[in-house]
Formats: C-alpha cells, sequence, structure tokens
C-alpha cells in the first residue's frame, strides 16, 4: 500500500481487528463506509475490503507491522489526537488529505470509537496523572497521634508494650477449645498489669479510673477482639455490675478477687426468650423469709440465660437477672450473685451449664447458657444497691416503681455502651490501616504502555475508602465527647447521656460494620485470606450490632428520648416560645433556604464548616419536628399509640441518625479548633469537610425533598466529595499510620 | 384524699414517679403547675406537693394502688384519651371539672407527655393492629414452586434427593482437614450421579446439558457452599476449561475423567501480582521447537499462581494461563494443561504448592499457590482451539491480534458468571428463608398488658426483610434470563451476553452480600452462632464479589460495553436519528417530565408497571449520556482518556447499575405476565412493585436532580414502599417455603 490514501485505511484495519469493544457489526460499517468513499477506484476499494475480509483474517505479523508503523509515525507527535490525525502522520503528512477529516470524523462515530482513546494503543510511554499521584504526607503524624491519644497517652502505650510482647502472638488454631484457653491466659496477663480493676475503687485494689479504664478497652482492641470481650465480660460487665448494683459488703468480698481474675464471673441476664425486651425476664428469685434465702429458678426452657461470656467454661460466679418474687408478689427485675461452679470447675447443684459452640466470631469467648433448678443462695446476694428485703422480709426501694427502678438499674451500666463503641472504633482503624497501606502498594492495571498504577488512585477506590477514613476520625473525636460527659456527668443529664450512650453505640457499630466490609473487598482475594485478619476484625465485630442492645432496637429508644425532649421543651417553651421556635424557623427558610442559599456552590461555601452545621442541624431538627407530626396525626386519627410508633419506625430511625450526625459533626469540629500545629489543622480540617459533605451526600434525596438544597448544590457537592477524597489521597497512609496501632497488632502479610 | 378535685392528680404522681422518660425536671415542672393553681386552697396545695417530693418517694404499696385506682376507674371506657379524661374518670363523672380540661392539657404538652401514650400504661388487655397481625397466605406455595423452578423441574428435584441424604449431613468441624476431606468425598459422590458431567458432550460421558448443569449448580448451592465452589472449580473450570480452549485430542484424552473426578484439576489463572489484569500475568510458557516441549516457568515469587481451589491438596492438573513465547517473541497469554501433582499426591519435580490456609470462609476448598521452576511439558499439552504453533514451529491463530485473543478465550468461559450468581441467589435464598420464618415465630416487645409480637410485624423489620425478598424474587428471573440468552446465544450477541453476564454477576452478588447482612442482624443473637448458618452462608460468599471478577472491575466494564453501544447507536443514527433522539427525550419531557407526570401520587399510578419501567429507563439512557458526554468533555479540555475514565469511574458505576436494574425489572415483569395462577400472580405483582418501588426510592436523590419526580411523588413512593411491606408480610413465610429448600439443607435450630 504505497498509495498514502490507501495508507490512511491502516489505523482502521489495525482497530478493527484488534480492539476488543469492535465486533463483526462493525466491519460492516467500515465496508460500507469504503464502498462510499467516491475518491477510490474500483480496485482501491476492492484492495482495501480484502483487508477486512472477516474470513480472511491477516497475519499476526501484518498486525504487529501495522502496529508499528502507526507507532512510528506517530511517536513524539503530541498533535495526535484523532484516527484523522494518524492519517495525516502516516500519510507523511499529505495536506491533501484535509478533505477527508470530516469524512474520518464522522467514521470514529459510526464505529463508536473515541479517537483520543484510540490512540491511547499507540503510545508506548503513555503517562498520565493517574499513574504519577503517590503517597505525599503533608503532615506529621506524631502530633496528629499525641492528639487522638490525649490524656490517655500514657496508659496507651502501656497497654501497646503489653499486647506487642511475644506472648501476645495471635492464637491461629481452629479449634476453639484451644483458643478459649490462650484468651483466658492473655487475661491473666492483663489482670497482672492491673488492667481489669482500673476502674475499682481503691480500696479495692482498682485504679480508681474509669477513663484508664475505657482507654485499655480501646487500645486492647488492636489486638484480638476475644481478647477484648472476654477481658469486658470480666471486668466490665461482671465486676461493674457487683460494683453499681451491690453494696459495701459485695465490694469487700468479689471485687478484689474480680480484679485479679482469681474469681471468672458472668453478667447474666439475656434470656433465649428474651434479649431486647429484658423487662421480660423469667427468671425468677423467689424470697424466703425462713431462711433468709432466695431460690433462683429457671420456669422454661426458653427461660434459660443464654450467650453468656465466661459461661461455658471460666466462670464461677454469676450476677444473675431474675425477677423477685415475695409472697407471690412480683417485685420485678433485680440482680443476684449466685455462684456457678466451685473452684475445680465443677457446676453447683441446680446449675446446668450449655456451650453456645461455634461462632461466627469471638471464638476466644466461651459463650454459654445457664439453667436454674431452684439454686438457693444467701440472702446477701442479693444486690441490693436499688432494692433489698428488710429484716422482716418485705420489699424496700428508695425507688417505688418496679419499672423505673429497672431502667435506672440498666443506666448504671452504660459504661458497656461506652466500651463498645470504642473497641468498634479500633477495629475500623485497623482494617483502614491494613486496607489503606496494601492499596497503596498493590498496583493493577495503568495507561497503555505505561507501568501499573496503586489502586488507591482510582476513584472509585478513594470514594470506597476515603469518606470511611474521615467517618473514622469523625467518630473518634464523638467518641472522646461522650466519654467525657459520662466521666462528668451530673444526675440530671443521665438521661441525655444514656441516648447518646446508646445512639453512638449504634453509630460506631454500623460504621465499623460498612467500613471492614469495604476493607475486605478492597483487598479483594488478600482480604479474604484469614493471614490478613480482616476476617476476624470483620467477624468478631459483626456482634457488635447487636450486643449491649440491638442497634435497631437502641435508635427507636434514641429517637424517642428525643421525641420527648421535643416535647417537653415546646411544653417549656409556652405561646411564646412557640412563636419563637416558628419564627426561628422562619430565619432559616430566609437565611438557608432561600434560592440564593440553596443553589449556592462555591468552593469556599461548600467547604466552610457552618454551612455544614446549619445543614446537619436543619435536618435534625425538621426530621424530629415532622416525625413528632406525624405520630400525633396518627394517633388523632384513632390509632393505638403503640401502632401507630409502629407505623413510624422507619422515621424515627432517620431522627436518630440525624441528631448523631449532628453530634459528630459538631464534636469534630470543635476538636479541630484546639488544635494548634497548621499542618495537622489542615489535614484535619479536610477530613472534616469530607466527612460533612460525605452524609449530606448520602441524605441527599431528603434535602431535595426538603427543599433545603437543590439539584445543581447537591451535584456539586458530589463533585467536591470526589475533588477531596482526590485531595487527601497522598496523606491517606500517613493518617492510617497516626492511628499508631502496633506492627504486631496489624500482623497482615499483605502490608509487610 | 377524698376531694375529687385532689385526686385528679392521682395520674400525674403515678406518671411522675414511674414513667422512665421524666425525670428531676419534671417534678419541678409539676411543682409550678401546683402551686398555680388558684382553686387549690394552701394546704391542698401542701398536701399535693408532699406527693412528689423527691426526697419522699411515696411507697411501692401506695404506688400500685394508685395504679388500681386508676385502671379501676378507666375500665371499659374506650372514649378514655388524655389525663384529663382519666381525672373526670376518677372523679365519678364529677361535672364541676370540664373548667380543668385545657388546664390539664396544657400540663401534658408541659411533661412532654402524649395523653394517649400514657393511657396505654394503665389499659391491662390491650389489643393493637400489629399484635393482631400474622402469617396467612393468599397463594398456593406448590404453584409458585413450579414457576420458579421451571423446565429444570426434574433436574432440581433429582439433586435435591441427593443432597438430602444422610450423609450429606453438614461437616462442623472446624479443622480445615477434616472438612476438604468430607467436602472432596462429597463431590465424589456428586460425579457418580453425573451432576459433574452434565455439561460436556454425550461422546465423553457427559450429559450434554448445559442448562441442566447450572440447575445443579443453584441447587447444590442451597447444602454447604464449600462444596459448590469445589464442585464448580473441577467440573465447571478446570473441565470447561479444556472443553472451551481444548480441541478433540485434548477432549477424549482428560474430559472422561474430569467428569468423574478420576482427575481432579484445576484452573491456574490469577496470580498473586495479577488477579483484575489478567493480560498481565507473568507466568511463562517457552517454546522449544527441538523436543517439540513447552517449559512452563514462573519468573518472580509475585507471578506465582495464588487462591487456586482444588491445588493445596486435591488437583492433580491444572489449566495454566500463560504467556507464550516462541524464539524470544511474545504471543500474548494462552492456556496449557500442566501436570501437578501424580496419582500419588507426590508434587512433580519443579513445581511447588503451597497452601492459602484459613479463609474467611470456602473451607472446605483447598485453595493453594502453584509455582514453576521451568517445568516441561510436551506440545500437545497447549490448549489450542484458539491459537496453536505448527509443525514448523510458528504461531498460528485465527484471531491476529493477541489482545482480541485472549479476551475471546475468557469469553468461552462466561458460564462461571453465570453459574455464581445463580449460587449467591440461592444463598440470598436460604438466609431469608431462615430469617423470614425465625421472624415469624420470635416474639418481643408488645403493647403494654398485651402479649409479645412476632418481630415480623414491626415496620422496622419488614423494611429490612421484605424488600430484599422482593429484589431475591426479581434476580432469580433475570437470571433465568440470562441463563436463556447464554444458552441460546449467537455469535453477534457474545459481547453484549458477556457484560449482560459481568453485570449480573456483580449485581447478584453484592444483592446476597446485603442480604445475608441484613439476616444475621435481624436474626440477633441467634443470627451469630454456627448452628443457624447464617455465619456459613454469609462467609462463603462474601468471597463471591471478588472470585470470577472483581464486581467493581466488571461494572466499569459493563459502563464501557454500554458506551460504546451506546457512540455506536449514535454513529449509526445518522443526522436523521439524532433528531429522532432528540424528539424522543423531548417527548419524555412532555410525556413523563411534565409537571403533573412529576407530581402524580396516585396509588394506581405509582403502582403501574408502565410508570416503573419507564422512570428505569428514563435513568438508564440518561446517565449513559451524561457519562458520554462527561467523558468527551473532559477529554476535549486535555485530559489524557486513562485518566477521564478514571474522574468518571464513579458515575460509569450507576450507568452499569442503571442498565442492570432495568433489566432486572423488566424481566420480572415479562415472567409475571406468563403466570396463569391469580393468586401467584398477585403476589408476584406485589413483589414487582415493591422491588420496583425500592430502587426508585434508593435512587430518589438522582429522581429529584433530574426533575423526573418531585418531592411529593417520591415522600409518597416511601410511603407506597412501607405499604408494600405491611401488604406482603402475611405471605412472607409462605414467599420463601415457595424456595422448598430441603430442611435438611437450612438446618438451623432456630426454625425448627
Amino acid at each position: 500500500m504505497e498509495n498514502s490514501r490507501l495508507k490512511s485505511f491502516i489505523p482502521l484495519f489495525y482497530l478493527v481487528w484488534s480492539d476488543d469493544l469492535l465486533t463483526q457489526k462493525e466491519f460492516i460499517t467500515l465496508q460500507e463506509f469504503i464502498r462510499s468513499q467516491n475518491w477510490l477506484t474500483k480496485e482501491e476499494q476492492e484492495e482495501l475490503l480484502s483487508k477486512i475480509d472477516i474470513s480472511v483474517p491477516p497475519s499476526r505479523e501484518q498486525l504487529t507491522s501495522w502496529k508499528l508503523e502507526i507507532e512510528k509515525s506517530i511517536q513524539e507527535k503530541k498533535s495526535v489526537k484523532s484516527i484523522y490525525d494518524i492519517v495525516v502522520a502516516l500519510s507523511g503528512d499529505d495536506k491533501s488529505l484535509t478533505e477527508l477529516e470530516p469524512v474520518f470524523a464522522k467514521l470514529e462515530n459510526d464505529l463508536g470509537v473515541f479517537g483520543q482513546e484510540a490512540i491511547g494503543t499507540f503510545k508506548k510511554t503513555a503517562t498520565s496523572l493517574t499513574s504519577n499521584y503517590k503517597t505525599e504526607s503533608s503532615f506529621d503524624t506524631k502530633i496528629l497521634t499525641e492528639i487522638l491519644d490525649g490524656e490517655e497517652a500514657a496508659i496507651i502505650k502501656r497497654v501497646k508494650s503489653v499486647i506487642s510482647k511475644p506472648e501476645f502472638a495471635y492464637e491461629t488454631s481452629t479449634d476453639i477449645n484451644v483458643y478459649r484457653v490462650k484468651v483466658f491466659e492473655w487475661c491473666k496477663i492483663l489482670a497482672k498489669e492491673n488492667f481489669g480493676n482500673m476502674a475499682y475503687p481503691k480500696q479495692y485494689g482498682g485504679g480508681d479510673n474509669i477513663a484508664d479504664y475505657f482507654a485499655i478497652m480501646e487500645t486492647l482492641s488492636y489486638h484480638d477482639l476475644s481478647l477484648v470481650i472476654k477481658f469486658g465480660v470480666q471486668f466490665g460487665l461482671w465486676g461493674m455490675s457487683v460494683q453499681s448494683l451491690g453494696t459495701e459488703k459485695h465490694y469487700s468480698k468479689y471485687l478484689k478477687d474480680i480484679g485479679s481474675l482469681k474469681l471468672p464471673g458472668c453478667f447474666a441476664m439475656t434470656e433465649t426468650h428474651h434479649g431486647s425486651n429484658v423487662k421480660g425476664l423469667e427468671t425468677t428469685a423467689t424470697y424466703n423469709h425462713e431462711n433468709q434465702t432466695f431460690t433462683i429458678h429457671t420456669p422454661n426452657k426458653n427461660a434459660q440465660k443464654e450467650y453468656i461470656g465466661n459461661a461455658a467454661v471460666h466462670g464461677q460466679m454469676a450476677t444473675v437477672f431474675a425477677k423477685l418474687i415475695i409472697n407471690d408478689v412480683d417485685y420485678g427485675v433485680n440482680a443476684f450473685v449466685v455462684p456457678l461452679r466451685d473452684t475445680n470447675g465443677v457446676n453447683i447443684k441446680g446449675v446446668t451449664i450449655g456451650d453456645c459452640g461455634h461462632k461466627m466470631g469471638l471464638n476466644g469467648v466461651d459463650n454459654g447458657t445457664i439453667s436454674f433448678d431452684n439454686v438457693v443462695i444467701p440472702k446477701e446476694n442479693m444486690l441490693d444497691r436499688f432494692a433489698s428485703v428488710n429484716d422482716k422480709g418485705e420489699f424496700e426501694s428508695p425507688i417505688p416503681s418496679d419499672n423505673r427502678r429497672f431502667f435506672t438499674m440498666l443506666g448504671t451500666l452504660v459504661g458497656g455502651r461506652i466500651g463498645i463503641p470504642r473497641s468498634a472504633l479500633a477495629a475500623a482503624k485497623s482494617g483502614l490501616a491494613i486496607t489503606i497501606r496494601y492499596s497503596d502498594q498493590r498496583r493493577q492495571f495503568g495507561p497503555e504502555g505505561g507501568s501499573e498504577v496503586p489502586i488507591l488512585n482510582y476513584r472509585m477506590h478513594q470514594r470506597r475508602l476515603i469518606p470511611q477514613l474521615a467517618k473514622t476520625y469523625a467518630v473518634h473525636f464523638a467518641l472522646q465527647y461522650l466519654t467525657n460527659r459520662f466521666l462528668n456527668k451530673k444526675e440530671s443529664e443521665m438521661q441525655e447521656i444514656e441516648a447518646l450512650a446508646a445512639g453512638m453505640k449504634s453509630y460506631s457499630t454500623w460504621s465499623t460494620r460498612d467500613i471492614l466490609q469495604e476493607c475486605r473487598e478492597a483487598c479483594g482475594g488478600k482480604g479474604y485470606l484469614s493471614e490478613n485478619r480482616i476476617d476476624a476484625l470483620k467477624n468478631d465485630t459483626e456482634i457488635y450490632t447487636t450486643f449491649e442492645g440491638d442497634n435497631t432496637v437502641l435508635m427507636q429508644l434514641v429517637a424517642k428520648n428525643r421525641l420527648s425532649e421535643f416535647r417537653k421543651s415546646f411544653g417549656e417553651m409556652g405561646a411564646v416560645g412557640i412563636i419563637n421556635y416558628v419564627y426561628e424557623n422562619a430565619k432559616t427558610a430566609i437565611s438557608e433556604k432561600n434560592p440564593i442559599a440553596t443553589r449556592k456552590t462555591e468552593d469556599a461555601h461548600l467547604l466552610d464548616n457552618e454551612f455544614h452545621l446549619l445543614a446537619f442541624q436543619h435536618r435534625e431538627k425538621t426530621t424530629l419536628a415532622s416525625a413528632a407530626k406525624r405520630i400525633k396525626k396518627l394517633i388523632d386519627s384513632g390509632l393505638e399509640p403503640y401502632d401507630a410508633f409502629n407505623v413510624v419506625q422507619h422515621q424515627m430511625i432517620d431522627v436518630a441518625q440525624a441528631y448523631l450526625e449532628r453530634i459528630v459533626l459538631e464534636q469534630f469540629q470543635i476538636a479541630i479548633e484546639t488544635v494548634k500545629d497548621v499542618n495537622v489543622k489542615e489535614i484535619l480540617s479536610k477530613l472534616c469537610h469530607l466527612y460533612a459533605l460525605a452524609q449530606i451526600e448520602k441524605n441527599k434525596g431528603w434535602y431535595l425533598e426538603d427543599g433545603y438544597m437543590e439539584a445543581v448544590k447537591t451535584k456539586a457537592i458530589r463533585k467536591m466529595v470526589n475533588q477531596l477524597c482526590w485531595d487527601i489521597r497522598p496523606d491517606a497512609v500517613a493518617l492510617v499510620n497516626a492511628f499508631d496501632i502496633p506492627e504486631s497488632c496489624l500482623a497482615a502479610p499483605i502490608i509487610e
């Protein structure tokens, strides 16, 4: 093909024979094209057609030589952008071809080929924005770590040094008996370090430091999560139930041995038929005045205690929740210390213990069932801080309502709803550390002729991981806030703090569930191998969304609390207050819901903290008011309140979610304000913006329905989320390094 | 308190001392209220105040007697709806109290109490809509089962009868060696039943029935999923690679022994450093003309084959994908049969096999790594359907392009992308069967004084499960469609079918991932116990989103295919076509995007199949056109095509998603049209409406941004989704029963 006009078809021949998106149909398109070119003679047309006869493919050598010819001709010609440009290049810049430009442009169209894309095939040394992008940290990770650890830095360091010791090498046996023994041994070491009794009063050997206890729980969660749960069952649930529900006589008798793990025990609340609805527990504790004892009894199979940690193997005693019966009168659920096994591990008479067997995760924890067949315990074993039986055999309590007494008792145990979300947070940090570091190293695909690209450079990969990283930082500060509220609680704040803890427990554990799912998929096949630990992290935390209160049930409680607060504040407001509220909302309408604001898309506005917080607050207020209105309407229309609340359950979740998101954003913003280091402040601000905008994007349907934003704005927010992911990516590795998780805990071969 | 006016405060006393949402603050509210009531004398005020002195609580007996008094007074008075109504009832209908009505109404407000809710506390025999709702099937499950099974009913029945035999009792050992042996034994039984070779040609002992083979894969998936994958590796990947890539000489030599499991083998494609980007495989097959052999070699550690099923223990041979090198020229990736072990299980010289060890799931499959150190195989071991080395030692292929040849080879293996989503579907069905049946039995909470309610009656619980049930039905019919397209494929449709399979593989496996997550949480603690099988279902299918192609990567491919089709159809259209397209869109604007349509919320419209399909099609067309436009704009602005595609990755996922959702809805609608039984048609239509509306609800942000719907409509859709969940609930158990999964396969103690 010496004729330069015939030569101009070479790129088409090459593409049609090699591109994997072109099919038989395109051969026909090309044939028709050739036949319709009047400037070609019949013979030329025939010669050209012979090159694209599907029954006579060119040889591989022919194809290769075409490719080489094209490559040579366009080498170093940056201006080559379409098939026509190649044609020109091949012809040695034959000016007479100009007339063919529209013809080839049309053909590109007909073939469905992007000229520029097709040309990629011939560029050998292709490079690109995407492939050149890489890890480049903009801040000092040490400073960020100090900010994260805060006042707990010392205890965090101590815990890390212990769990990094050789004896804490992970147990890899799949035999749950081996695993359970190992976890118990680890707990003993931790007890010796005085980690377990950290929250107990000093006079019983404790450290009197609840803040440190929570920090220990969280830091231990970088290691094996069965260990954390076993630790939490023993020192938190079992020990703290004695401390919170018992009195002096119980403290002096039990706390020291619990803290040293000499006395392993359980927290026996849940029954097979009563988990979420613990008020309905059926186990009974019947008082016998003649011999000053209680008889603990399981009335039917479904009233057995179930899922009880420490029960199947190690527990010697348990705090048992049971309905107190005196003279056939039911005084509601109370707590009793009941022995399960003697020190030789032999069951106490009347106690039957089952093994929950293999679980999805946490197989180092010996969960079991417990049934009681008229087990008699002395009167002093009643944990009698909130209720007791007096010398006359009469019930006594400073809280006359059984209902309120029970919820007061539960309220004292709210610490568990702080420990669990903090443990979940640590697991999310581990997952992200493994996944982001791997994604920075793992290369796959790349521009034609260029080298493969770290998968963290792919926008979808960033989308999957970087908003989750931002959320993890946000949750970190929100849990700090929750912990501080709890540590400095006043009696009058207890309901609010309980609701906050219930909500943050759900928020954090669901967040961890989602994050570890992304981590698993983002690590591909490597994420499926147990050695890389996503398996354990994911399966161990899977139950976090259920225990310490089913998340969905807790979210309903949070929403009910918000609703009740809302009604009260409405009540307190009185007429003037309501006018003010309406006025406030009208102000919102003017300042935030005017066409200028709802369509505002400048970067400065989209990245404005105040815009974010106002948007979150608006959603919080509006969902709450709307749920309240709807419930009232349903009841007014004749529905039973119970049914009305059922109808709005879905909305109630939104109410709780909007409240929690506002808290999380607000606390993240407040925390950043106090940061002094400019670079750290900068990157944290980026994360905070990303957290805010990613939530708004998730809720964009709501914002559009509400009219708070218009389409132009939500679309701009989507682009900004993408941009922030891209901007944060070079810092992503440093951001997970700032978690400062011991390498021996991460222990994933993929990041070695 | 004889004075009836004083008596009127009893309900308030009771509430303030017992309600768990009222706090200290409300005591103050109540005190202030009492002090402000001028109709009370000072003495009366003092007496009332004494009842709510926080330091002197009433006795429990006092509280109980108040409660009894109230209960007695309002017994059988249905009209009692507020605290004021109780007050009147307590007074014996003292008409003089009328003046107090607004006073008490205000107090209710100030306390943040809903009168009607508070009254629930006193109604002993409360019943409600929610508690009376229950399972009541509206159709004959047998007829629905027949529709689901269709023409495959016979083979499905045969497979079920085999896997229900005692020898198929689940293996509960956590020792992977025990488990692997058991799975291998099971495979042998299945081979004897001629299930494995079902798709092979009759002349090699097969059943020549691909449709049955897929039905076998799906039905086996009701049983252990390690078994399904081991089965699929042996008979599907290993056997079908020989059948699809080899020629007569390979069929006669291997197929019979593969089908009988006499010759266990592997499919060795993935390497440590090349999973998604298989074109980049590094293993080499170097041709030696002098002795007519190939030397298979692993050039570096990261080029080892990884995750290879059947490799760690049982495989004796493998189809190995390697770059063919002849005289230092690289001819791209080709396939070779390479021996791994002799019949005694001893490795062939030069072959090093590693064990992937414990995995998140599928631990009955022996995944391993394989490295080759210059392993020599005879020339005939090249699977030479698409390429071969001729007698002169020259490369030959009917497909000159290495790239296209490789994708053609991969295309013949598309069957795996049908088997896997069908297996995922079966796992979702199992999970839903266990969870929905459990949720129908499990009771928790209930109206005050009433019995506890099946958790499936709770709206949130319905929301979590019933749309997933609808989606599972939808995916069932879509996978039937995919299978039929594949079975009746023409050459010209291959690209479309490959894209459809890649897409449906992602759609179905992600759907299963989400469904099993909901199942786990919806079953609470019981869902965490391995015995109830959500564990295995969830962890085994977890890798389905990665293997046979990472879902995110596949979705990009699907979108690219759609984009290329879009460009071609634009090209073909020519000027007239484009005008028509614009005109079509203008018609959409008039018929679907006018203010009447975008605000239409009548039930008949919301439940109209045509509305659903038009909405899905609109989204499909619009996302596609918008992505095409955006890419063009980015490239025109100077971005490299590679970078431009990276920027729009997120949008590309939407393109693929919208396409798949349209396919799934369309096929569900088409399938329902053919149903004759009225009741079955009715319930399937409800499911189809729910599927459609739940997807629109999920995408409502998009529809609002696009202007296809206004807020009033998306809100109406949310309500309709809730309503459909409620309406379908009585049939939910029958709908999972219609899957007709053997009880021995479900095998979850919670539904015994």
